[in-house]
């Protein structure tokens, strides 16, 4: 959605940055530039070439507004980016522009410029969930004999302690950060296949420069280098997206419950009060969960955009017809709505408002006793 | 997705420009204007006030970056705009400021803005479905007679004519326009209900004029009034947005049969030939499908977010949590991205270049005989 | 799912019984027979065949298991099914074996098949909604005039009534019924297209039986005759699955308030007590929302189930490969759940459990006022 | 779907009986004989009464259709389950009763007993994985060299080997596999939390038998014992729900490729013939790839199911109401289609017709020249 009136209340500024236009072109000119480099480093081109390739791929250059039209007409990025390019370097070594993108094709940089973007998009996660993490294992210490009332099915049930429920929460992000760091292991991989996935084209006789092209170019970028390339496997797209999905599942278990505790009858946490947020421009009393509403809004989202991601992958022969086109906005749309979740709700965490003393006024009123089994040993087990 | 690199190739600059954030703020401050006049024809406020506010209900007195911002920290756009437009009628009419909003809360700017985007919206799909529907209908005439293989299961069957299965293209067509007209007729209605449904705060002795109020909103605006405020009945929504997944599935049975009748082993038909589209960044003699390719693309990104609208229904109370604020972007990729299929198919239709003699020597080839039942009679039945 | 355990909690033996094996087998049977009629009418055979194969299309003749078997192998029910229904006519009467299935294919039998499934499920839904609108009518009105807490963002906001909340619920339920009948006046359509959807086969000279078969069919199976066969146009089956879906949500939207109301703290309405109904194998104090369970479990399933019915619409050319076979158990799936969703609440709403004297308790506890502005004419207005 | 006729050409009948009526039995009686031997071992019940527990849980004391009614009444299994176990027990050994599902609630035995059928039903996919990749290699290897047009975008592009396109299928089958496995190896553990998830209600002094509880069963069960109770954590159901749509993915791309190969104009490659398998109701020359048929539908519904399991993720404080109870038919159902897609593909490609002059022919006839650039060795390099 081009339209900041509407994004901006799910996600953030960085993680915008992170899949914007600009982004997007550094990206695909640092496949190109590294492409030069490790074609330079293999033989393959000139090393006067890639200096020359190299020093034309600057953002400076090219001009998003005439490529998006461009790239719209062409139907991919790569035909104007790639013709602009040799304009560029041709205009300070002639010869060097025959050797721009030698041996690349369109899906090869936009598929390595989606996972540079990931990569940006992961270490803004990663270090947000860092903080979160953080948060809860303090708040789940700090309450681990909190007693509270257990609800279950909506209902009352018995005690518990308020930081079990927290060392829940905290299990539940903890294993979600650990599959998305599994998943981002396993994705975030350069993509160098040519025209028809065969790594033809790059003048070599008897072959062979392809693998080390494809080996130089992910040591420049920071990416894996996978045995084949994977423009027609796109397994680790999926995995990448479900893993958001379920990041974004993860933190929204924590904005349900804590929106169920802050209704007006249970009143046993709160998100911070922050001026102007969470207002009503109707009612002044208000004190909207308004961290919770982002993250909930994000895990009814999620889902759709993952299955999307999983139903592109049967696509056709070498390279396929509509289907990993659809994906890179995808991928995108759900480092948007993770990031916008994860942020909207570190300051929910950092500050909650916890009241003990409703806790304990509810599970008195409540009448079910004062049994809360092993709730403290196990959050000092789960949280040591 | 905030980003034109990626939008473009899959939507159209009008329907951007239609879910942009220059035409919400339009249509939040043609709400504001509406509901003042409304109010002011039901006595409920002077008819002065309601002159200074739609005179401050232009473009030119908000600032679209500031804007955002401000929404996105305060959970809801209507906040700061409401705060703004106060000011701006206040510099010109002191007392008229607090006429401004009356009785009408957040959602109510939100829903009923989306309502007109949408309207808008309707009206560009309308008009390429016209101009769709009419070429299809002339392309299954001058082909009733064409004879081509059927294929059923990715497999040879038996004769039948290029005409007939365009008309069954157009069939299509017809019911998903049909079920967007309808389904358009119930959703686009005006959302008025105060800040918690009951339309309070009007001042009204006796009341009655919030309903006068909705149904002369709903006349200025262009839009259904409803018996209740639907805040909390998200089904018109929901419909709205199956029924473009609908029309998106129904353009891209097109191009599934398009691009595989433009395998180079087939080379039935073909899309049109057009200077710059659909070239290779790495094969010279390529002729992508490229208008095939976006429609898709749209196919497979549009189920995941209709089952969003869906899901979003069960909200909580007299206004939910997270639900109906996911549900704007979503009707809003689902615009964009079935306005972009249409867009990229009716110059695909218009220019089909179809090779009848290639029809034919396939036909021969796969030695089914001649017998094509009823197929021409059938189009001219459907297709009069 | 085949279990039994699974799935009735979910669903109802009615439902199921309507999309069961033996519903199924004589759904294929009749329409084996209407065609068999139809086509004796129409003379494309002699009506002693037609007679001698309405005689054989009865279940006794088949053996469900042996069908399963062989239609999981040959890949479609109708061709055991077929080879079945020849022996049996070709025993009675061996010259008529010939006219069995003339004309048609296994996807003829398989889509008019679901169709008066389809059919058959409608009338179990209609039945019980008719029940819950009169249902929810009557409850709006005595209600129109309680008041009660409006939540909004799952916060106090202002006061209403009941009775508006329910009329709200009333709206969403008209709103969803009118829609599913609709989508059914469409989809619930004769399918008859023979191999290659050319209506070929028919033996006719001159052809033009076709049409005619197909329109006595439809007449003799009460469904709608179609200006084309629909075999490859699936946005009858979508549409339906989307009303279905929006049914789903719109009755997971009482559930979800009647769910929050029922909470140990709110305390406001209450599920009906039911001897062994909403126990806990573990707490003998709880009293479990159980309807409201399926209600929601199914609205969490629904909206996947619904876009997998648009994913689907793409086939390829005259007959696709996977797309429209998956649709049929998907639909089903619908059916299942949407009556069991609707089953659950009937008894929820007629005997629904209102503490009209916690809600005035909660009302006064937020100190919001009296103001609950048109509440109770909107009511009488809404549900006359 | 409670329907054979329906549910077997999509799946096999060993994971119908993996996720079928008397496997959930069974499972659920093994949760609750191991609980009892647990909690001997860890002295929370007599060591006798763990025996008499252990001699009733079997098949033969439980009358499916009966608890299946019960079930759907109480709405959980587990409720009519412990009742009629008791009574086993009780006619055995009276006081032993007392000490049945000793703190433990339903949600534990439902748990714990899918993750026994999802234990099953990872075997057999496992086993079948196996075979399929070695095949898969085998194919590889054998085809390294052979030359074939490599198709992008649905067009002709340039040449490659088919070796090379077996590869990519492997390598997606791999990664598929691989992602399967560590998801399991999170996923299947046992769940005991008793009624609030607090391990309450086993009766001790000091607590700690919890964990110990726990990790005997775990140990019984063969199944991971994790540092909390997960009832209110559902991320392990969603990845092994996504882990299996990706795989459903990874399959239908070699369906895909294979169905597009088969066309009569491109005839590269075919399903193998068996007698009755692929035919057609209404032409006798037509063999159907029936096999691509079901894992092509597989791919179609596999997404929107994987998205049911994000969309419950969360629930409700310490245990949701519709969320989780949505999941065990969801999980099922994806094994379901993942275990007849793979058992659909497996024959395939054991048996894979592969025309190599017919691929020689294609490439010819397509002009493109002669070099595949690393091909061969790009096999051998992946597929040592």
């Amino acid at each position: 959605m081009v339209s900041l009136l509407r994004a901006l209340p799910a996600t953030t500024p960085e993680m915008l940055a992170a899949f914007g236009d600009a982004a997007l072109l550094r990206a695909a000119l640092a496949f190109e530039a590294a492409l030069a480099e490790a074609e330079a480093g293999a033989g393959v081109i000139p090393a006067s070439h890639a200096s020359a390739i190299g020093a034309a791929c600057v953002e400076e250059h090219f001009e998003i507004g005439a490529l998006a039209e461009a790239a719209a007409h062409a139907g991919t990025l790569a035909i104007p980016l790639v013709a602009r390019l040799r304009e560029v370097v041709a205009a300070a070594d002639a010869g060097a522009a025959a050797s721009v993108h030698k041996g690349a094709t369109s899906q090869d940089v936009a598929d390595t410029a989606v996972m540079l973007q990931a990569k940006s998009g992961l270490a803004l996660i990663g270090r947000d969930l860092a903080v979160l993490r953080g948060d809860l294992a303090a708040l789940a210490r700090a309450h681990a004999e909190t007693p509270m009332l257990a609800r279950t099915l909506l209902q009352v049930a018995l005690p518990t302690s308020f930081g079990l429920k927290v060392a829940g929460w905290l299990a539940g992000i903890d294993a979600a950060g650990a599959r998305l760091a599994r998943e981002a292991g396993g994705a975030l991989a350069v993509q160098f296949g040519g025209a028809a996935g065969t790594r033809a084209g790059l003048g070599g006789q008897g072959g062979g420069q392809g693998a080390e092209v494809a080996h130089r170019m992910a040591a420049v970028l920071g990416l894996a280098s996978p045995a084949l390339p994977w423009q027609a496997q796109r397994d680790g797209i999926a995995g990448l997206g479900a893993a958001l999905a379920i990041l974004v599942g993860a933190l929204a278990k924590m904005a349900r419950d804590i929106s169920l505790l802050a209704q007006g009858e249970v009143a046993e946490a709160f998100e911070p009060r922050e001026a102007g947020r969470g207002g009503s421009s109707a009612m002044a009393h208000k004190r909207n969960p308004t961290g919770c509403q982002v993250v909930l809004s994000a895990a009814l989202r999620a889902p759709g955009l993952a299955a999307t991601l999983f139903a592109t992958m049967p696509g056709e022969h070498e390279r396929g017809l509509g289907g990993w086109q659809a994906e890179a906005p995808v991928l995108a749309e759900l480092f948007l709505l993770a990031h916008g979740a994860l942020s909207a709700l570190v300051p929910v965490i950092a500050g909650l408002d916890v009241d003990a003393l409703a806790m304990r006024r509810n599970l008195d009123a409540a009448g079910v006793g004062e049994d809360w089994g092993e709730a403290p040993e196990m959050v000092w087990r789960a949280v040591p």
